[in-house]
């Protein structure tokens, strides 16, 4: 779909119905082509980052949809299947089939719920293998066969000869599988295929042949998530002609039995279930299959699909997603070369693969309790990589998605109120609490959002369940916290990391309540905030682990880093950095702004040493020990506005930019992380980032592209331009904001709502001036020339 | 409890709220106290068949009530546990503890669901052994300190000195635990323990600590039935100290840990969730326990507990209990010796323990499907033990339960409409159809219902689901039955068993379809109910099982049984009478009275064979090849009546109720089997018996009690005298409906419902001039007299 016009042609011509499609409010022709004609859709290569540790999936989805239909082309082991994590490998030569459900960018993962797929020939009811496909009835396919935009992706099966192709509603994958001729056409369907599988992780499933078009049944599975269950319904365009089941389930009760086969036995529960489906095909046949899903009942998946999709028309269905990705995606349109393009828009795209809806049409869901609770009021949302997300990604929704942003927030205190624990979600999908990684970052979401004026839910709650968040004592040594001022060591791991992402939420509480006129605890997490002065080591001028003596943790090496470790997928020269609130304190710490800077020079220089941290796969996209690819480097290039040397934060910028991104598969450096690598470059290359989010700036880098346009939802628009922008020409020379110059060297969150223009000048040196006086610095906690 | 007037004091002074209890419309005083002031109540004794082959249980459970609370004395593999059926044996010394779901009399099992055990002393979470108790929490216990009566249960748990009562409403099991002074009593829940227990019946279970003295939660399990889940709220009296789980769990997530378990963790999800909950109690502190328990959602369990029991009152929910009973149990008021209203009374009570309640208080429950239903117009029933119930129980279910069999038939339909196999059930609990024993029984208690003009429900819709169960080709042989005639048995095993079943099914369609004036459907199922004649074989006048290509099964041997053989718990001898439909047709096929009554009269003299069929444990209270302790024999004994020989009838029945059936734990001599077994000695003892539902006939045998009055919900009372009853004088001779002489050799359902008084006068020598005319004998499909 690489012909906008036409794509507008068509849709004229449907008479779609969906309301979101009729209501659009842009005008493609006057508002998105370009000079080539092409709108910001034509731009998006879901491929990017499919290679290498991106962990993005090309698969069919509409804009944060509960159905990601994708392929799979590998399903590996818990301990081996990192390079997996979305299913799908670029590197891959085989697809075992399209699954429905995928997180985008992660670095743990699960899913890769209710596999289908086509075969044609013999059948096989095993997925086979990599080496050796030919033992399974995966397909051999190659990527000159393959395409995929926004809401589509379509493949070649080569060793089936099948072309498939998908798109997607918001709980409903839609297959489009064009056979040959074939007596012996199959669709598989495989409940035990997962992503990070293993053996048991399917606790039990089923399947009920309602009739000889419709299938229903659910998986409840015990992976990352340790209660979760997808329900689903399937329905095919076509009546099969017999169906049955690999004899490998442990069924509930016996049929007559054919060689290695279980035929014709309308329900079977077991723990290892594959159906297959039988049809006859003529040449270029298409049998269509739609897959609701919810997390609800098989009923609930049903009147999704019905409701969703209640016809037989792929194209239709595939442009109502296509329409709903323009519209997201004219949120901001940008000036610059194809390849800024590409990179720029497949970044917002990947904004909005996560969180995702997760109720069903009629606004029941799964709650963290198990129970079903219907949201009345709001759009339940799941899958939260807070660690990940709170940092740029949700303050990006704060400015395009502002209404999405009360509806997260309300998801969150639904799970707060579910939570036996009473607090907010961690990392959460699909009603369950993983646990995973560290802080209570749900606060900083919540506080930036409050603090930007979004308050459309019941604040007095909010505040409660990020007091309750902030305090409770079972969690991660927040009880040492509490009393030391720091996480020691020998009681938690990771405890030097704990205590600095701890302070800094502790910073958004201490700036909601003085907001909020909440007087004692305001001063409290004030104080909290601090506390990373507590780990900071003068001697060897790094934040350390510390032990519950007091002392500090030996042996201690910068440059090391394991799981579990003293830090948190990082080391001592990554985490040392982590006072976004409080840069000015850490100045002082280290003694004064040269320090500060000479160390943070070294940061981008000391080399790598692979072997100190090879266990830590999530520590890649290196510029010496900076780590571009995880989220504790990520703001670290923005630390010299600082220390008044904003010009070497632009250096960097740019060095990242033309480093650790490109428009090909491999152009992600690390995992994606549902949007935050994504949300640093949107920002980044607009030329500001939120490096503190809670403060309501965002810091000016230097920008990469040459015009961004921000579409806001209250009809503003603010407008990003870099005049003379050039390879060579990244340093700021001036700033002007709505016609007048502008020395600070950040903006506020305001200046960007209340629309207008801010236009960079560029050159090929430094203006060592710009930015540089204490009063045009950014936020910190302690003000700059204090000590 | 065993004073009455007492009981009906302290209700009165009570202002029990529940309107079951104050609408009652029996006058105690007036009409249930005998000579002894003594009411039905006082007699029932809940340890009658708890000990060998009846497996029932003495635990606390209100009448049809979807809890039944009940010590567990062991927890058996899935292969040693008939025994242990129903969690308790009387010859076992310690008890387990308390779990919420039970089976009453079955040979097959499951449930044992959310075991509760109050402990003192050194804490202990695993079970233990039979043999030495001391490795784990299970407890002694003496029968001295054991009391049961309906709806109560007591006993000291002598290894802690703890006095543990149950009482229960319909949806909560109510735990009142008298604790010595101790600073170390725990409290047990444990949610691997499960009757027929095998490594991997737990699929996956979950409990949250929602605060200190509430704990939700829920349990999966795949045992008989595939796919059951039970949900439950638990809410203690006092706040306990602290809380953990056996380490054994497979945890979600990692707590510090303390020696053996794990504490303070209020959310764990695993496959061998072991808590327990600690207090301190001073001397005789009463610590109570309420568990409501669900099949739809935690939620909905809680719902029920504080919807059944909102308040802290262990005795008025006891005494509610105990009205509901005495209410129940006053539908039959007897005259007799004691040991005659301990039996009967006791099987009255043994009838209302299944089916049983099954959706919450709001009228939510979980289907077939799976998907959660409301029943908006009925109560909805599980557990149907249809192969047993459908011989005496639904029978007796239409005289003193009309109400129920409406909502039992519309529970079986709503079955139908969830089974993907668009069938009645066939021995379905919990949501769940096991497809357990053979042919489809359903239809033959709707069929009864529909003739006896109880049809308060969609008839059409009634109807239609009988069809649809009579004609599922993939139903056991159907397929080949409504080809051939009869089921192979080198195609389907126990093909002769179910040749007849199917045959004596199809005679009840038959009788449904005439009367509703469907023509061609009436005279197909005429046709086949005659089917059992396809595998008689003349040669060795036994009925037996038939190959496709029309020869017999062999080697043959009429004293063989095993399970997958020829027949189903059964051989030959016991299999050649089931033709309650048309045992005229039988005697003719035997070649006349004389030879079939030759024949009869063998198989109760037929020596029996222990190893014939030593593997089949359901064979059992033998009199000769008569094994009245399995259902295939049950009718048998009043086939007399047919050959016009009703006294050897009336001589063989008191030899059963003599020799099979006594006042003690071992009192019921095979299988309770979910009320068949006592609605048979409720009918016999009142001197007839429903030997062919659907033809509202029931046979008259010999009554072995002094009076019978059924009091009847329509208001009209049916009474029945046995004139000169004693322990000589067993034999009818003359008989008087009405005031007039009376010479047919059955009655009808209307003589019942209509009321009346059927007077026997009995005698020392059998009248062998009674009821032996032909138009006086019981219902055939042959008429007598023809061939």
């Amino acid at each position: 779909m690489k012909n906008t016009l036409l794509l507008i042609l068509v849709l004229l011509s449907l008479n779609v119905c969906s309301q979101d499609f009729i209501s659009s409010k842009v005008s493609f022709k006057d508002t998105i082509l370009d000079e080539n004609r092409k709108s910001p859709f034509d731009y998006v290569d879901p491929f990017i980052g499919t290679g290498g540790d991106g962990h993005t999936y090309p698969g069919a989805v509409i804009p944060f949809g509960m159905v990601q239909l994708s392929p799979d082309t590998d399903m590996k082991s818990y301990h081996e299947s990192y390079n997996w994590c979305a299913g799908y490998q670029y590197g891959d030569s085989s697809i075992i089939g399209f699954s429905h459900t995928h997180f985008s960018g992660t670095g743990h993962s699960d899913l890769g719920d209710i596999l289908i797929m086509p075969t044609a020939g013999k059948l096989r009811t095993k997925s086979g293998t990599k080496n050796n496909p030919d033992l399974g009835y995966r397909s051999r396919f190659s990527h000159k066969n393959e395409t995929a935009s926004p809401g589509y992706y379509s493949v070649k099966l080569d060793d089936y000869n099948i072309q498939a192709e998908l798109t997607a509603t918001n709980r409903v994958g839609f297959h489009k599988y064009t056979f040959p001729k074939t007596d012996s056409a199959h669709i598989i369907l495989d409940l035990l295929h997962s992503i990070y599988n293993y053996d048991g992780k399917v606790i039990w499933s089923s399947i009920r042949v309602e009739n000889d078009t419709l299938v229903t049944g659910y998986r409840q599975t015990r992976g990352w998530a340790r209660n979760r269950s997808v329900y689903f319904a399937i329905v095919f365009s076509k009546a099969f002609d017999s169906y049955g089941f690999d004899k490998d389930d442990e069924s509930m009760y016996g049929y007559r039995k054919t060689d290695n086969y279980i035929y014709e036995k309308p329900e079977v529960n077991g723990k290892k279930l594959i159906a297959f489906f039988n049809f006859k095909t003529k040449e270029e046949e298409i049998i269509e299959v739609k897959v609701g899903i919810s997390a609800v009942s098989a009923e609930g998946a049903l009147n999704n699909l019905k409701t969703e999709i209640p016809t037989w028309n792929f194209n239709k269905v595939k442009l109502v997603a296509e329409n709903q990705w323009q519209k997201e995606l004219s949120k901001i349109i940008i000036e610059g070369t194809d390849r800024d393009k590409a990179i720029f828009y497949t970044s917002v795209y990947h904004t909005m693969l996560a969180p995702v809806n997760y109720m069903d049409v009629d606004g029941k869901y799964r709650g963290l309790d198990q129970n079903i609770h219907t949201a009345n009021d709001f759009t339940n949302y799941t899958i939260y990589s807070l660690w990940d997300t709170y940092r740029a990604t949700h303050p990006l929704f704060t400015i395009i998605q502002p209404e999405k942003v009360s509806d997260m927030v309300k998801s969150m205190l639904a799970h707060y109120d579910q939570s036996v624990h009473h607090i907010l979600p961690v990392w959460s999908f699909h009603n369950n609490e993983t646990w995973c990684m560290i802080g209570y970052h749900a606060v900083p979401v919540i506080a930036d959002a409050y603090l930007k004026g979004i308050r459309n839910y019941d604040v007095e709650k909010a505040y409660e369940a990020m007091i309750s968040s902030a305090t409770y004592e079972n969690y991660d040594g927040l009880d040492y916290y509490m009393e030391l001022g720091f996480v020691p060591i020998d009681k938690e791991n990771e405890g030097a990391s704990k205590t600095l992402e701890y302070a800094y939420d502790d910073f958004t509480i201490y700036k909601v309540a003085k907001e909020m006129g909440k007087d004692d605890d305001f001063k409290k997490f004030e104080n909290r905030a601090r506390n990373y002065k507590n780990i900071f080591d003068k001697e060897t001028n790094f934040m350390r682990a510390k032990k519950i003596d007091g002392s500090w943790n030996e042996p201690f090496d910068p440059l090391y880093s394991k799981y579990g470790g003293d830090y948190t997928e990082g080391n001592a020269w990554q985490y040392t950095w982590y006072v976004p609130q409080d840069v000015q304190g850490l100045i002082n710490l280290m003694g004064g702004r040269e320090k500060f800077v000479e160390k943070l020079d070294s940061l981008f220089i000391v080399e790598a040493h692979d072997e100190k941290y090879h266990e830590v796969e999530d520590i890649s996209g290196l510029i010496g020990q900076y780590a571009h690819g995880n989220e504790p480097s990520q703001h670290i290039a923005y630390l010299y506005n600082y220390a008044a040397m904003p010009w070497k934060t632009q250096q960097r910028i740019h060095q990242i930019m033309n480093n650790l991104f490109d428009d090909t598969p491999y152009g992600i450096c690390g995992n994606e992380d549902c949007g935050q690598m994504s949300a640093w470059y949107i920002f980044s290359s607009m030329g500001f980032y939120p490096v503190c989010p809670g403060s309501n700036e965002y810091v000016i880098g230097s920008p990469c592209i040459e015009k961004a346009t921000i579409n806001l939802d209250n009809g503003n628009k603010f407008e990003m331009t870099a005049d003379r922008l050039s390879e060579k020409n990244i340093y700021i020379q001036s700033v002007k904001l709505n016609g007048k110059n502008y020395d600070k060297s950040y903006i506020t969150h305001d200046d960007i709502i209340n629309g207008g223009k801010l236009i960079f000048r560029m050159g090929r040196k430094p203006n060592k001036k710009w930015g540089i006086k204490n009063a045009d610095l950014p936020y910190s906690m302690t003000k700059a020339g204090a000590q």
